[in-house]
């Protein structure tokens, strides 16, 4: 299709997926960015995503004054709320007929590869079936697995949560010695659980061991190593990722839950019985008294206050340039974040095809992960550790040993 | 025992039990001070708690240096070490001896009720085997649950914790709707389960239910309070605390655990089997389908960067006073916090005799309970926000309503 410009109609934002704590970061920007443009009349938000479309829920986010925005903007989740739906064709020709009548001419979905998939479905739709359409994907996940992206807003946020939390467990590990066991989001990449690394300071910090699920989970393997750093350490801190698979590609977790969400996505968040499983195999194989597990749950996606200032200014961007490329650019895309080359922290942006992002996963590259497959390498720490911003201070004391009497 | 003034000696600092945030200001702010009392010669910290006693395994925090202290402060976790240890007779011999060869004869050990009941032993030994001992305890504890005390070092930051943790699941939960389950710590007292309602702002707000330890627990019950909830909400974050206990006493996760400490306490933590038991019982005896349980864990008592400040302040003051009181005061005895009456928070402090605060745990009043037993009362809310600080800001649509066409 070509290129098109000077469109005039209302537009239309939702929210899709799991929340992150920028995402709302993400839709403030793009609406303070239609309201420059006068192409683009109304400004609607729908409520949860495209079920609000189906639904005819919508707000009038052009009436929300500056404070009230700026003030979402700071807040976790979905302010116009969320869902788990992948339109269906009949579906997207009732959204269609529901946006002829609200004369809606740009429509952007916040949200990861699902919602991207959304997104290109609708967006193929709308040209097959004749609807005048600009249709924009802007980027949301703390899984960090799009396609095309250097990494994706909210994973900072999510990574920071991640690196505070491994830093705070390892001290409590390191006051009360055993092996703790941390369950960390992340259904098929494994960078989230990756960050746990990053907040290592000393030698013998944890996390001990990573296990991501780019890598096959062997039990045998899992208890070996947990009792070689227990034998060298005297305790031991790990991090697994929830996706973690056997060497069949079958999610350890899968044998515990029934649930499956419309784009084929089985629930793996929102339970314990990893942690607890992985807990009981390290207590039925070893002699270690003291085996816990945690499973760092919804936290990770939700948590106020533990923001990524550079993830907060890089999703509002993406929401910005989102809105900013459907008026003036190509009909519809996907804003990717590229990294420019160089020792400091720099990104660009730029408008990618949907289809390049939608539904796909990206996964870490072998250069993150150690040879061994339970830690992540140097190579990692430096890609990750620019996007959660400044870590919290830890001291130790010198601990100058009193010689014994 | 009669007052005494002016004993030259060495001291011994040690902590013990579950870690907090701030429990480094405590001993931080006990060093401080005895730097300032000549009497004091030699500051020994002992390598967790009474087992670096009894080990010899002890650092010399004299020759740390400022700046250390203070990053050590700022770091959650207790820096010297803990131990979950009650001390047999014979042992406080053994320690006695120890403590003989290095010449102390002012002892602190920074702790809970365990902790308290731990130095109450040492010092009931030392009188009874006439060894001269100075010996106070310093109080620490998330729980909240020491007698004599308003409220606990440790508890402002554990809660805040809590309290955001409900925040953001709260809006989690209000964008992708279902019920959702949080356990939270506390064995037999609610205060920090009932610190998930600090920070409700809207009418809609959850948590909508609260579970706490004071109050016998009900399976059927509880399945027609989230019934209720979910029926007219449309969702339910419940907050329960992981030490509920059934009408005969008998903890509802006991079923799960074996392990016993030596102050005969169940592990409770570091499993998320509560949390996946009520959330089977909700997804059993109702029809709704999103049903999802997270079990805080340890986060709450070391997440780095969520401190509450009025209680780090409060922390490093109990640690200095302990020190100024066992030199000028009392020999032996506890801090307590107590609030001043008037409508703008202040405390004061008070030595109190160590058998008032061992092993003993205070319960939540009735007057912090609702009539049904299942949230917490306009009171608890004004005795406990003063406690954890500034809470982030959250923001939220007017949501102008678009008419339907």
């Amino acid at each position: 299709m070509a290129k098109r410009q000077g469109l005039v109609g209302n537009m239309l934002i939702a929210q899709s997926g799991g929340p992150t704590v920028v995402i709302n970061q993400s839709l403030v920007g793009a609406v303070c960015e239609a309201k420059k443009h006068g192409v683009i009349r109304k400004i609607y938000g729908s409520r949860h995503g495209i079920k609000g479309i189906l639904g005819e829920q919508f707000i009038d986010l052009g009436r929300e004054s500056a404070a009230t925005l700026e003030k979402v903007a700071q807040t976790p989740s979905s302010g116009l709320g969320s869902v788990r739906k992948k339109p269906k064709p009949e579906e997207c020709a009732a959204m269609f007929q529901v946006m002829q009548k609200y004369d809606i001419r740009y429509f952007f979905y916040i949200g990861g590869n699902d919602s991207a998939e959304t997104a290109h479905i609708v967006n193929e739709e709308a040209q097959r079936t004749g609807y005048e359409l600009r249709c924009y994907h802007i980027p949301k996940t703390i899984d960090n697995d799009l396609l095309e992206n250097d990494h994706t807003p909210g994973f900072g946020s999510g990574a920071r949560f991640v690196a505070c939390a491994f830093m705070g467990d390892n001290l409590d590990n390191r006051a009360l010695p055993g092996v703790k066991i941390n369950i960390v989001m992340g259904r098929h990449a494994g960078y989230l659980t990756a960050a746990a690394a990053l907040g290592r300071q000393f030698d013998d910090d944890g996390p001990h061991l990573v296990y991501l699920p780019e890598r096959p989970f062997d039990v045998e393997k899992f208890a070996a190593d947990v009792k070689g750093v227990y034998a060298r350490r005297g305790r031991c801190v790990v991090a697994v990722s929830e996706g973690i698979s056997d060497k069949n590609g079958t999610p350890i977790a899968a044998a515990y839950t029934k649930e499956v969400d419309s784009h084929g996505n089985v629930q793996l968040s929102g339970s314990g019985a990893l942690g607890d499983l992985l807990a009981g195999i390290i207590k039925s194989k070893t002699d270690i008294s003291r085996v816990r597990a945690d499973t760092l749950g919804y936290l990770q996606r939700s948590f106020p206050g533990v923001v990524s200032e550079v993830d907060a200014k890089e999703a509002r961007t993406v929401g910005q340039l989102a809105v900013r490329h459907a008026v003036t650019g190509d009909p519809n895309g996907s804003i990717a974040i590229r990294r420019k080359p160089g020792a400091k922290y720099a990104v660009s942006f730029e408008r990618v095809p949907l289809r390049n992002v939608a539904q796909k996963t990206r996964h870490m590259p072998d250069a993150f992960i150690n040879a061994a497959g339970n830690d992540v390498t140097p190579a990692f720490i430096r890609y990750a550790l620019p996007l959660v911003g400044k870590l919290p201070v830890i001291g130790r004391f010198k601990g100058y040993a009193v010689a014994r009497k």
